[in-house]
């Protein structure tokens, strides 16, 4: 019965309410979550938790559970210093936990860069097609965004890139490495040569560092640590997307800075301990990483095979085309059961790397849809 | 040896970097967290979770834990499905998944809320004394900030409150029921007076309704859904502060205004799954809430006969003084062994009502201090 009730203020539309103006017409950010049996669309790592994995993350949501009427330790201070030693051991850079600051996903921790230093009346330049969140985060905190462009095969032109942000003197910049949907990786050298023409803070996107063979930007940070700072997510390598844990490495004043915009408490203290817990297994889910790069490569050879155009990619997905019409063909590899990834590029779509098993059923489709939906 | 080392990039100041001007010399906000016997400090529900609670919220998390590679559902459905139940259990107003919104904790439903309703070029207005995170989110969102006064008593002068909304025609009005950090309540009368005579929109931000008797403000929606925003949080009642969730009623085109703004996934899978499971044992966490009403009634009884003053509190703490040297007396609590707040207003100290146990402490301490410290 109560489902049949008319919800209270069902008469009340969003043209009721004085939304600000630029939100008007707009719509959520999101993939839509379809209940396909093999999902290829938002980058997750296929691979469950390992048993022994979840167990650790029970023991320490049952500890915790015991003090959930008391607040999280505001600073995160054991999972940073876990983080930093993660960072540590997978950069060669010594960090400690004053250089580590964590949120609930990236998308928080670019939330809390941009609200420390964008804003009304500041600017954010980046390289497009990059990830979609940027500017939607920089309208968010109300930081004018610059899109600046990309070569036609998605790869940054630095020198066109240091030329654009001289010009453009943005007061954030964000780079991308790998850079999702395309895939591609920028070396040290030439994320230091972008850093040096940024006038204002440089956020190195990581979000799919450990699929990548290239330096982190975390090395630059010795360097570079006045402007740099590199954000990074558990949800792809370390499996943990349902986690909700983003983090990044800077110089201890930057963690400063943030730490005057954070929400306070804003990271539970279900998700320190889950997420400490899940630290402790990294051996065993960055395994996983080294499989999915593996499987990468195979999709990108069979799919270049099969006559399709592919980005080469350094992350757990690969953008490949050009279709006839990328939403038609995202609905035929929906049809026959995969769901992919339409992200707004002409003639493009981005698959994620899958199981082998996955994999495979994409495979068989790409090999069965190629010749009426590739552009002739 | 790791500790010794010197962090990256310790060589820059918070000063070096390009900061928002506004944010310059700012501290982080939130109480000391020290390890004291006894913690009144941040209203806490001083009762642990009971334990059949620790194992539902553990096997909640061992199921979720398996599944940690993929994301949450977005929408948190589910959550907002319970949390509808349960508001109208509370409150006798039939409420769908539709009127509810979930995020981490109440800050960020009230930065979602400013963010969509509020921001540059836009304002809001508190009456003062107030929760002290309105203004800071209100800076944060870049919301300008018009506080309004309470009566010397702390209570709310509604002909002036609404005087005062007619000529300052704030974008976002800001109401608490109870109030934080003085304890009283509005009735609905008054506050619907003060929702017609706001142009904009209203938060009631009711974090600790649960210590009332007064009816919510949920009763209110069918008559003012265009305009009314009633904001809740696990975080007293519920004892769920660790587990951060907040939650607010509403009509569902403000929830689907606040879709605009929300962080894809900013809610974890864990913090859904426990805090669905602690809204199932709701009957023993309120069970709680009865027993701090009755010792909050003690506590005021015998801080007045004490000597002290005291404002009538309809929360799960107490205002009180009046004291020579507010800071000097919140250490003279400290120094044995009770740690209580500081919130800035002059004269008055507040105390979190605790276990009967902590509650004899304090009272004791309040008994020792009384002469030494009181205003003469």
């Amino acid at each position: 019965m109560t489902a049949l009730l008319p919800a209270v203020g069902a008469e009340v539309s969003l043209d009721d309410l004085p939304l600000r103006e630029d939100l008007r017409g707009r719509s959520p950010y999101g993939a839509p979550q379809l209940d396909v049996a093999v999902r290829l669309n938002t980058n997750e790592n296929p691979y469950p938790p390992p048993p022994e994995l979840v167990t650790d993350v029970t023991e320490a949501a049952h500890i915790v559970a015991a003090e959930l009427h008391r607040y999280p330790d505001r600073d995160a201070l054991a999972l940073r210093t876990d983080l930093a030693a993660y960072l540590t051991s997978a950069t060669g850079v010594t960090l400690g936990a004053t250089n580590v600051w964590a949120a609930n996903g990236s998308n928080e921790i670019l939330q809390q860069i941009m609200q420390a230093f964008g804003g009304p009346g500041r600017t954010a330049v980046g390289f497009e097609p990059s990830y979609s969140m940027h500017p939607i985060i920089a309208a968010g905190t109300r930081t004018e965004w610059l899109p600046a462009p990309r070569r036609d095969d998605f790869s940054v032109d630095i020198r066109a890139a240091a030329a654009a942000l001289r010009e453009y003197a943005p007061d954030l910049t964000f780079l991308t490495s790998p850079n999702n949907p395309t895939g591609q990786s920028l070396e040290p050298a030439e994320l230091a040569a972008l850093i040096d023409a940024a006038p204002g803070m440089v956020v190195v996107d990581e979000a799919y560092a450990e699929f990548s063979d290239r330096p982190s930007a975390i090395t630059l940070l010795a360097t570079h640590g006045h402007k740099l700072i590199v954000s990074r997510t558990m949800s792809k390598a370390f499996a943990f997307a349902g986690g909700r844990l983003g983090y990044l490495a800077a110089a201890p004043a930057v963690v400063d800075a943030l730490q005057l915009v954070r929400l306070p408490y804003h990271l539970s203290s279900l998700t320190q301990a889950a997420a400490r817990a899940s630290l402790r297994h990294a051996d065993a889910t960055l395994a996983t990483v080294a499989l999915l790069r593996a499987e990468r490569d195979r999709v990108v050879a069979d799919l270049a095979a099969t006559g399709f155009d592919v980005v080469p990619s350094d992350a757990n997905f690969v953008l490949f085309g050009r279709f006839a019409d990328a939403p038609r063909a995202w609905r035929a590899f929906l049809d026959r059961g995969v769901l992919i990834r339409d992200v707004g590029i002409r003639e493009r779509l981005r698959v994620t790397i899958g199981t082998p098993e996955e994999n495979d059923a994409f495979l068989q489709i790409a090999a069965d849809v190629v010749e009426q939906e590739l552009r002739t």
